[in-house]
């Protein structure tokens, strides 16, 4: 049996902390054809959760279109759980969104209840996260605050502290990301979130290595006390990713070995 | 790309040190009938290799009978190639057999060819190791030495030096399986593992965390530089074995990730 975290957290009868790690798949589009679109091909492949990334939107600064396209997606998903994330540029997202309009975007789409879980960047200003977290509290939404590191994979005792901090902060769910430049860093994310899930944190944890090196973390942290991760649909939006079907029939096989 | 090794090792076609980590069966039979039943059963399966665990076999005090079951299990199963290992009980062998009786079996079943590679452990005496040695190296057929604890994982330092210590004896291939008690320890196991990769071995490595908990490392410890993984063909001989076609599928997309 694999670690679980003391709380679990449970949206829409998914459960972040049960036996298995929960799969999510990104929604990455342009336009809201696009993302209808995707999102029915996705929803076929019955993910736990969906993300939508809307920095990679197009009209992510036009509030209101956003919203319609919310609504739309929930409506084409029906009850699967959806991850809201918009990332700036510096935090690795598609596109420039002015701080401003990205807290009006994300109090504005938790405001109209149809997201589950939103997840943001523990680099913002405190203000900004504190104006989130309240506007979550208010709505019943999930938070996620996260760190990544596209550029390398810091030290163990790093990375515990960021999940320690995150959990410190308020958060629902703890997440780190990081880049391995060998297969050291990628047992680096691994020793650091088994210690953090075994010593430090009650709540969920959501931990990987990225690129190909850290593709093994995306089926196998869980085992170490992550409790999403994320695949891929058909193509890959980032290196390392898994298909889904391919990883929840190595996640089935792994997680469920048996004694003799 | 997995770790390799700088030293390859062939034997009937298959390398020790390849780009996918090997997949070895065990054949666990009592008699001769059951031996190569079972032995057919496997190769249907396409392992890479088949090790005859000999000190299951009811008989394995009698040479002869040994021998000529030997024979029929290569005819039975053509070119794939065995590794032969008698464990005393103190090794967590099936059954007991005198040091004495062992050497002269060990010898004679080299001595016909029909093996090809030898596992013995390290923690035998030093005269039994090197007869074992210079009768391998006389026929051609290649040494395993190997450290087993079957009660609990030793520090990292130590899980290296045993494998350093196998190379410096004169291995081809050095092989560690030790016991988890935690997910912990099954880290422990893969950065030793990792470290031996990097830093002091040439030759092929086999490491393995035994139990449910380490069931990972049958998987994914090809990563860190193992270059043999033992399967199971229907039932289980050990816990934490993962049935070999759910072992080869996950293998061909764990190792072989794409960036993009």
């Amino acid at each position: 049996m694999r670690l679980l975290s003391k709380n679990k957290v449970e949206v829409r009868g998914k459960v972040f902390g049960g036996p298995n790690p929960l799969i999510c798949l990104p929604l990455v589009a342009k336009e809201k054809s696009e993302l209808l679109q995707q999102a029915g091909e996705l929803i076929q492949l019955a993910p736990d959760l969906l993300e939508w990334r809307i920095d990679s939107y197009d009209k992510v600064e036009d509030v209101d279109d956003c919203l319609a396209a919310l609504a739309s997606l929930r409506e084409k998903i029906g009850n699967t759980p959806i991850i809201f994330t918009c990332r700036v540029e510096a935090e690795g997202g598609f596109k420039r969104i002015s701080a401003d309009t990205r807290l009006i975007l994300i109090q504005a789409a938790v405001g109209t209840g149809r997201l589950d879980l939103v997840d943001v960047e523990m680099s913002n200003e405190t203000i900004f996260l504190e104006k989130v977290k309240e506007t979550a509290a208010r709505h019943g939404t999930k938070l996620i605050f996260s760190y990544h590191n596209f550029e390398f994979t810091p030290d163990e005792a790093f990375i515990v502290d960021k999940l320690v901090q995150a959990q410190e902060m308020g958060a629902d769910i703890a997440k780190v990301a990081v880049m391995p430049k060998n297969y050291k860093d990628v047992l680096v994310l691994l020793n650091a979130t088994l210690k953090a899930r075994m010593e430090f944190l009650s709540v969920p944890i959501v931990s990987m290595s990225m690129g190909p090196e850290g593709g093994v973390t995306r089926l196998a942290g869980g085992l170490f006390g992550s409790d999403l991760t994320f695949a891929v649909g058909k193509e890959l939006s980032a290196p390392g990713q898994i298909p889904i079907g391919d990883l929840r029939k190595a996640i089935a096989v792994l997680y469920d070995l048996k004694t003799i």
